[in-house]
């Protein structure tokens, strides 16, 4: 099951194409219009998912009766529909990859019909990795050395969410995540100890320290603010000089003061001769609280990053937009006022050196000396070029964000007032959108 | 598979309980520790999805293996695991009712291992969804008579949350969605005629909108911004009167000065004899956006409202909480600055009349004299006590919502700055409160 999950009107007017058998090869083109505030760049993320939705994309005999019935799509359009598969190529940026606006995060060239039925579930799935992944990137940058664990999956925006929230997150540099669906599913690190329910249980804050280094040994980490913080610092170490744990042990920071409060713990656990022991704040962070807590020397070692990283508070989605560019080898556009698009098929080319804009050209200009090309072709035919590697692409990302989060600019990688990354069309595209605004002259009318 | 759809440390505390034996009772209760900004109440939703979820929920043997190889699970912990179900109660505030702050959406009492496992699954499920209604919501106080359209689906974060999205509008007044497998499953009206690349692959407006008329006849509605928004009006004017479609006709204006652009298309309409034709706007709308327009009496019929209303764009989450509020007949509470619980499972008493306190009381003291009870059992030993019944839950939630919506106070409907509807501990709560905060005695440790 999978043709219904898209919008009505893809399928009305796939159907309208196949009845008049307009079947020539579309290229629609999915980018960001514009960057959301306090963004200087995006993460691009999703193009596994995304390319999993097209090699599954069919309607089954249920979703046909469906349309049968109540959409009231004809005998030859179902028939149609019911044949149909994604045949189409994909070119596409790389997971992890850092991009500006305008840059397509992914063209896809296929018969009308089917491009078209494909857009509703190609904007869903990389529209939101890429806006968590650009989210949990800031959280990276603000946490300097720090480590960060993604705790997000409790108010994400459904289970789907919270596996693509593990996931952005790992790319963007995320140590471990609490999902431990996503954990197995991403060949991730579990993180996760206990809860206040626990101590609560047990009533006592020493009784539940002890029975979790008993029962856990390897790593326990102690939530010391159910009742009273540095006492509950100071039961933690109690037990562990009692119980003596194999592994490394820790505290939690649940809420409260996290600057004042991990310096205290610090000091209690210091003193006690624990000075290898690793302090954790969790609790309504984002990159701006973690920000605040590095530049103070907060003696934080990892953050549990949840909620505003997971819906990405500030930005919880991004102007997407999934455009025709080309239809039967004709470049198009629209002129709709703050919506007009670039005509073709293109490629974008990057310099090595940072803060020089991107080109975005036409796909068969010649490539420009110096600059190499971001666009990848990552599905001919309907098939994929790489085997689907869940654990190995989400690596291979990472390493892709490493070396763009390095590459670039200190202005675009500020927390507040970013100058964006910019990409500019190449001299012939200019050209062609040019010349097609000014004389957008009508076909003649396929027939019926 | 569900097992694994949770946080690591609901695991890891769930193995520590089976281990030492504690398998007594827990109830814990879920609420909004407070409401977002600019919200004077919160629509429930997402019951239904969190019951199924709680039914479905065990850990098969490749989740079990997983645990064992990867966190270490030790095979006493493994065969517990293996064999768990939720065989819990559950009351909840039936979905389409509204509530405020601190009243439990939902207490379940299980065995606290079970309890403790599907804390993450059901507070990602009714956060969400309430969030979302509540959102929907606003835009139906704020278009007034006018329809209101989902086309969230290609911006909600994932697949999953294009349903939830489509179902919680649904339960707050939206009148159709645009997304197809929602409207199959939750038994809506699909709705949605073309995109912007329909209308450039013929290249020619009127030869498109000739093509869509008679390919849909029966409520044909013309995308008219593509190049010029009123000269597609006229186009629009144009095919109609050429073709005569059977069933009522529409514009659809998706960019530039809806209400310049709605009264001009209006008055060419108008001046074609076409006055019931339909003005539908879409494009970046919220409640704030509609009520703009609805009171400067825009001649609009239907508001298409996706991203910001999907999203929940100023208030993507909810500071929602599971808490421990009894275990083992123990009522328990947590002091954790601004997170600081109420003990005990709960029933909350609503008067008739609007802008009256909702009481909280404990769920064994006597009814209040004139107020009626608002959490309902829903899952009785693991059993819910209606069958699933997609449409008829929705049907029902709405109908709930229509009403508490005609209960809510204006200052608690207000869009902006609202007065939010309040609940207060009944005197037994706040008595067991009290004591329970000055004398938090600790109990004996269990033994391992």
């Amino acid at each position: 099951m999978t043709g219904l999950l898209t919008d009505l009107y893809e399928v009305r007017m796939a159907a309208s194409y196949l009845r008049r058998g307009m079947t020539a090869p579309a290229t629609f083109s999915l980018f960001a219009r514009r960057l959301p505030r306090r963004r200087g760049f995006l993460v691009a993320a999703g193009l596994s998912d995304a390319l999993a939705f097209l090699e599954q994309f069919r309607f089954d005999d249920d979703e046909l009766a469906y349309l049968r019935t109540v959409v009231g799509l004809d005998e030859g359009a179902l028939r149609a529909l019911g044949g149909l598969r994604f045949t189409g190529d994909v070119w596409a940026v790389p997971e992890g990859r850092v991009v500006g606006a305008d840059v397509p995060l992914l063209e896809v060239t296929a018969p009308i019909a089917q491009a078209q039925l494909v857009e509703t579930g190609l904007l869903n799935v990389l529209t939101f990795a890429t806006v968590v992944a650009t989210k949990a990137a800031r959280c990276r940058i603000a946490a300097g050395g720090a480590d960060l664990i993604d705790f997000a999956f409790r108010r994400t925006h459904g289970v789907d969410a919270a596996m693509a929230v593990a996931r952005a997150s790992a790319i963007a540099g995320f140590a471990a995540t609490s999902n431990v669906e996503a954990a197995r599913r991403y060949g991730l690190r579990a993180a996760g100890t206990m809860a206040h329910s626990y101590v609560q249980a047990f009533g006592d804050e020493r009784a539940a320290f002890r029975a979790f280094a008993l029962d856990f040994p390897d790593r326990p980490v102690f939530l010391v603010d159910t009742y009273d913080t540095l006492a509950g610092v100071h039961h933690a170490v109690e037990v562990v000089d009692e119980v003596r744990p194999v592994g490394p042990v820790g505290i939690r920071l649940d809420s409260g003061d996290f600057d004042a409060l991990a310096r205290a713990s610090r000091a209690i656990l210091d003193a006690a001769g624990h000075s290898s022991a690793r302090i954790i704040a969790s609790g309504g962070l984002d990159e701006d609280s973690i920000a605040t807590l590095v530049a103070g020397g907060a003696p934080i070692n990892a953050y549990g990053v949840g909620t505003r990283m997971g819906v990405s508070r500030d930005a919880p989605s991004l102007d997407s937009a999934y455009k025709l560019v080309d239809y039967a080898g004709r470049p198009v556009l629209k002129l709709s006022p703050g919506k007009a698009t670039l005509p073709g098929a293109k490629q974008v080319y990057r310099a090595a050196s940072a803060g020089v804009p991107d080109v975005i050209a036409l796909r068969g200009e010649p490539a420009p000396a110096g600059l190499r090309p971001i666009l990848e072709p990552v599905m001919v035919g309907g098939v994929r070029l790489s085997p689907a590697d869940p654990a190995a692409q989400v690596r291979a990302a990472r390493e892709r964000f490493e070396a763009d989060l390095a590459w670039l600019p200190a202005a675009a990688r500020r927390l507040d007032d970013p100058q964006p990354v910019t990409a500019t069309p190449s001299a012939p595209l200019a050209d062609l959108r040019d010349r097609l605004t000014a004389g957008l002259t009508p076909p003649p009318v396929p027939p019926l």
